[in-house]
């Protein structure tokens, strides 16, 4: 990765951290594509209405520590940027046009000047995601898009013994999404969970990942397979064996997006 | 008021108490009104889907405890309705059904068959309100339309000693909104409050006022006439004043709906 982190060397005097929090729910995710209604493009946006436009034309990119999928909130998304040298802003003023400029759904909670070559992505060492589950009959209004509302028989001692599993260093092919790219299954499957903690409060649980990082929907895959165990629909030595034996056919159990959110990015201090 | 009830007598033999949580922010408000977008004619569009037409051709109305405004939510509004007397549901049917065919910014939390004489309006012997104060320099997205942002300067502790001014016994003239409507200067404006309380939990304030019924934009502007306060604007002594002397020009000191939400109606045991 030291590689990659080189091309991308600051030739600007200044690069601004952005931690981001956003309500996934109106967006199609964090990475630009064609049509918008992504929170990168929404935040790029603001960027150019604030800077002008780059003098090459080309779009200022803002680099996040990774995409976040479809409906995926944050509060603690990390990207950087290096604003156009001809404006002359200083990280308060950034702070306060971007918030003025980006929609409510979108905010900048910290803007930070940063060394020119710090990196949002390569240099994350750490993340940590929430999943928050509804467990009840009716999901109050206010909760419809933040949870994933369950019914019915839910054991909570299952929970907590699939979460188990999960933690420590493991090959996740069997619980992670294929992105459709080339060279895919080429990829490191392997990362190492610190923690997985579970907190219930009422009718919510709330299950809260660290990681030294995270494949595509892999939260999502490990909540979707922990559920179909707390219902009795596996049991845990069937998830024991994917983790011991990742080439099997994915069982692709996938929790929605709607209960996930991107908490923090870890950062050497 | 118990001359207007005989008016409302059940003539079915079943009368249903739902108890309804709604997300204030897509609805113009609880009353039913022409281009439709309120939390009534949601429901009461759900009952004809669910009961049939009524024979004689009319809405079959769905009697709330009171209105909410536009923007202002609810987890506890209770309203009663009488099913068509050609179904043949119980309740718990009756709840399955409106929850499948209401939006999910609207939802049915309890249905109970009560006597045929109870009403939802009359009935009531107190409302439990609640109003989130989002005190910090940037509102977080999921908190937008679900508090009221303020900055800079709040003294907790003079949001506190107007909160005691308010509790009790008063003429609440100058804290209400004219509804444009007949004979409105004629109604009594004396309510008790019974106890307002304030919880603080990081940037987040909670108000909670508990009361015997509560005005027009009561809460509202109880809440506006508190903040100024808090933040140096006003004094206590000109809020004791405008209670004390009520017919005097109303403030106008008006909260945004955002941070409000109707908690509970509360009933005889």
């Amino acid at each position: 990765m030291h590689k990659l982190k080189a091309k991308f060397k600051a030739t600007h005097p200044m690069r601004l951290k952005l931690t981001l929090a956003y309500d996934g729910r109106p967006f199609a995710g964090w990475q630009s594509q064609r049509g918008g209604a992504t929170v990168q493009d929404a935040v790029e946006s603001a960027v150019a209405v604030i800077g002008g436009p780059p003098p090459d034309g080309r779009i200022l990119r803002v680099h996040a520590s990774g995409r976040t999928d479809t409906g995926v909130h944050a509060l603690g998304q990390v990207a950087h940027f290096d604003p156009p040298a001809t404006t002359r802003l200083g990280e308060a003023e950034w702070h306060r046009a971007l918030n003025a400029v980006l929609p409510a759904t979108i905010r900048v909670m910290r803007c930070e000047a940063v060394a020119p070559d710090f990196h949002a992505r390569f240099d994350a060492t750490g993340k940590i995601y929430r999943y928050r589950l509804w467990h009840a009959e009716v999901l109050p209004p206010l909760e419809y898009g933040l949870a994933w509302h369950l019914h019915g028989c839910l054991s909570e001692s299952r929970l907590r013994e699939s979460a188990r599993l999960f933690e420590g260093c493991h090959d996740f092919s069997a619980f992670c999404a294929n992105r459709g790219e080339e060279n895919e299954t080429s990829i490191n499957k392997v990362r190492t969970i610190r923690k997985i903690t579970l907190q219930p409060q009422g009718e919510l649980i709330s299950l809260t990942f660290e990681g030294d990082g995270f494949l595509y929907k892999m939260v999502r895959m490990i909540v979707g397979a922990m559920v179909r165990v707390a219902r009795g629909h596996e049991t845990p030595e069937r998830l024991a064996d994917l983790l011991a034996r990742p080439t099997q056919k994915k069982p692709g159990w996938q929790a929605p997006p709607d209960g996930l959110s991107l908490l923090q990015v870890l950062y050497p201090a």
